[in-house]
């Protein structure tokens, strides 16, 4: 066993990147800002996906895949898209590389370069607008519900391992919809399902609401988003739903024949969540031990290990373990029945408990004897010694208890790091100590921008659910009727 | 219903072409050589994924994600690497545009050039070899069994939809072992892993073999193939199994201290198949009303059309409908009821047949009252009536028999289009009407490069089950032990 990790309370940011390199999940590559996701990493981020898409699926929408490369001409045709991504983008100007004729190695073949360059996606909206002129004519076409899984780079100049890389997996839903109403609708049945997901899967629980002009998507006209709180306080965005309007569909010429016969331009909505969701899981809910995994995120959710001497021990545990591995396969429960005899329990111990594992079974020779096992849970990080009858069963409902006390734990973090502040000095010393603050704000951009110099805080976002309540602005003092959030954000 | 397909007969890759899109499978997109893969397309696709993506998992192995982008000096370290693929790569060499300062839109900022070039990957090896040095010290690290999901890139000059893409997806699975026998032990079982999916799901037959030197993977002591005949007599390389040695180990530095406690460099695999399995599945079986799809990688498998005049009718019909395909979804079948009434049905049974899918029931007022159904087969372009009793049965054993017969029939169409060739003269003329010639080669690279040249017929394997028989090489008349695979090709 290696030393043990940082702390939280001491440095978080490097307890943070501790976890990520102990627990196998992702390490940085020889590429500036660009992430290898291991495989137990990997794994997670495959459960994130297949439950993701049954959902997106269950409401409605296909699956699809547009090209990586965006003609710069596509990127420039939205005004407001083109200035968000365009001073960060990885941009392929060439087509081959040639032997170097002064040396060693290879060079670009300047023979070789194109006429116009190439972007990588860093958001498909212009190369998937660009098709969807070829695919709707009529109402009739309409909606088009499309998802995309795919990569992302946006060259980022401050990276940090799944929250900000500049390569990134995502998905990005891409809807064209004949009504105004109808694309709103899409919007906010997106932030639904993504606040769904963060709730019930990740046990994350999150706040929905649309966001500040200032902090909108490049080419949106009004960006909802999911914010969560971590364990230093801080706010990650945690994905977001936008309507588009018909900005798209105007810059990209894209017209259809509405049921009175005349011709409009078709209204978009995109949404997005990322392998950001990664950085979340682990810094909602890991301690100062290692990783802890929601069981339904879980690549493993429970491990068994045999405590033994001799081989005859060892045999004599595994016949006991097999119908339990058996017990729990069949209610479908991922299992590893780890007898692997180049490691000691010990060892195995604590790296389940790095790894997050939700539940870990141990039977020794005494168990064996007793007709009892160990139950441990990685949340509580408590024990208990149980019958062998009926374990399966039991462990089926404790991982449904674990997740459903790891949402409530992040919950109960949330409320008790959520201020209401009416003062500006209040705001100031608050904001130091992290967490998200309720506060009256002015409207204007101005003002926003000024917070946000002052404080490092930004408005995460206007909640849907915030009551109308009048007060004055935190820090002009000018009215306004409702709160918002304002926190520290990854 | 617009005009009908061009014949397979008469113009075979026009056919090809209209297929595609009518199938509404994929596009051109405006990016050269990229394709759009509509929700039809990428629906078979992730059928195909998810049949694969299982069949990795039995055999032992994880998924993981490496960067987009490989540095230019990785792409240096293995010479013959270096040389297959300099050729036709996109080139990113800057990482910001900025505002015209002389006109309108967006240029690259020159101030932003890169230290050094990425190359797009056109494969992994060389970005993941660089990661294995890191995750290599001993046999106990090994063997590592990795596959990643993700999207290719290879400035190819003449694209043809899902046959050979700028960019396309695919699947890499990268091995790193101790010992080159079990190295090779991989590469052989993931050909068989690769031939199992192409007869079992795509119903395609494929001969398993190597290549020649001359065709191998850039930095591969062997390449194992499978190649599958298309309906026009050419042949279509299928999937690809390198045994790479110790090559990129020596390239990238990745030892390891083995049992023996000396340090030894690790033996390597690759393996991938891609989106041009698509081309291959349209290919082997459509005819000339269009797609036809086995049964298991079909998005719908069944569909079901009531033939109506009025609402009252519909309704009848619908009702008696409803358990059956409830019927059928409880066998794991795939339904679509159609009962859009802004289509004839005539036109629906035009589309269907156009996009491949295997079952249509179809049920009249008449039938109603018969307790009858009517089932087509798109395999044989067959009808029959049948009882509505026992009708999800009948369908289950039904695109059972569909499977195997578009199966059977590939295989026979591939059989009675393999030649024995003995003479070069029967050489020349066989070639000039397609198939496979099973001819004696030299085994030189001379006589390989001379044939191809001459007759455009590339040596596609040979094969793994290739019985030794003594013969004369077809060209040269110098002495061959075994038979190979000649063919023009895709």
């Amino acid at each position: 066993m290696s030393k043990a990790l940082p702390k939280r309370s001491e440095n978080y940011s490097e307890w943070y990147n501790e976890i990520v390199k102990r627990a196998d999940l992702a390490e940085n590559s020889a590429v500036r800002g660009c992430m290898v996701i291991k495989p137990y990493g990997f794994a997670i981020w495959e459960k994130m996906q297949r439950a993701l898409d049954d959902m997106f699926k269950a409401t409605g929408h296909q699956n699809a895949y547009f090209p990586l490369f965006v003609p710069k001409s596509f990127l420039e045709k939205e005004e407001e898209h083109a200035e968000g991504f365009a001073k960060e983008c990885a941009v392929v100007t060439h087509y081959r590389l040639k032997t170097n004729p002064d040396g060693p190695g290879l060079i670009v073949d300047p023979a070789a370069k194109l006429e116009e360059e190439l972007i990588i996606r860093p958001t498909s909206e212009a190369i998937i607008w660009n098709a969807y002129r070829g695919w709707i004519q009529s109402w009739r076409d309409l909606p088009i519900l499309v998802n995309q899984w795919a990569n992302i780079v946006r060259w980022e100049m401050r990276t940090r391992i799944f929250l900000r890389t500049a390569e990134f997996l995502w998905q990005e839903g891409h809807t064209a919809h004949a009504t105004k109403q109808e694309a709103i609708e899409e919007t906010e049945r997106m932030l639904g399902v993504y606040a769904d997901f963060a709730e019930n899967w990740i046990a994350l629980p999150v706040i929905k609401g649309y966001k500040s002009p200032a902090e909108r998507f490049a080419g949106a006209e009004e960006t909802y988003c999911i914010e969560a709180m971590m364990q230093d306080g801080k706010a990650l965005q945690s994905g977001t739903s936008h309507f588009l309007g018909q900005n798209f569909a105007k810059a990209f010429d894209v017209k259809f024949v509405n049921k009175e016969n005349e011709l409009e331009y078709a209204w978009a909505t995109s949404w997005g969540v990322s392998t950001r969701l990664m950085g979340a899981l682990i810094m909602a809910h890991s301690d100062d031990n290692g990783l802890v995994l929601p069981p339904k995120l879980a690549p493993i959710q429970v491990v068994i290990v045999p405590i033994y001497k001799t081989p005859e021990d060892l045999a004599a545990i595994s016949a006991v373990i097999e119908p339990i591995e058996a017990g729990l396969k069949a209610r479908g429960i991922s299992v590893k029945y780890d007898d692997d005899d180049k490691q000691r329990s010990g060892w195995k111990f604590a790296e389940y408990e790095l790894k997050g594992v939700p539940v870990r079974l141990a039977l020794g020779k005494r168990d064996l004897e007793a007709g009892s096992i160990e139950v441990a849970r990685r949340d509580t990080l408590t024990k208990e010694t149980r019958p062998i009858e009926g374990i399966a069963e039991h462990v089926e409902g404790l991982l449904n208890e674990i997740q459903a006390n790891i949402y409530a734990k992040a919950l109960k973090f949330r409320e008790e790091h959520t201020y209401k502040v009416d003062t500006w000095d209040e705001f100031v010393r608050q904001i130091e100590e992290g967490g998200f603050i309720l506060a009256h704000w002015d409207g204007t951009a101005e003002t926003e921008e000024k917070i946000k110099e002052e404080t490092k805080a930004t408005i995460r976002c206007i909640p849907l659910d915030a009551p109308t309540e009048e007060g004055a602005c935190v820090y002009t003092g000018k009215p306004s009727s409702r709160r918002v959030v304002f926190a520290r954000a990854y």
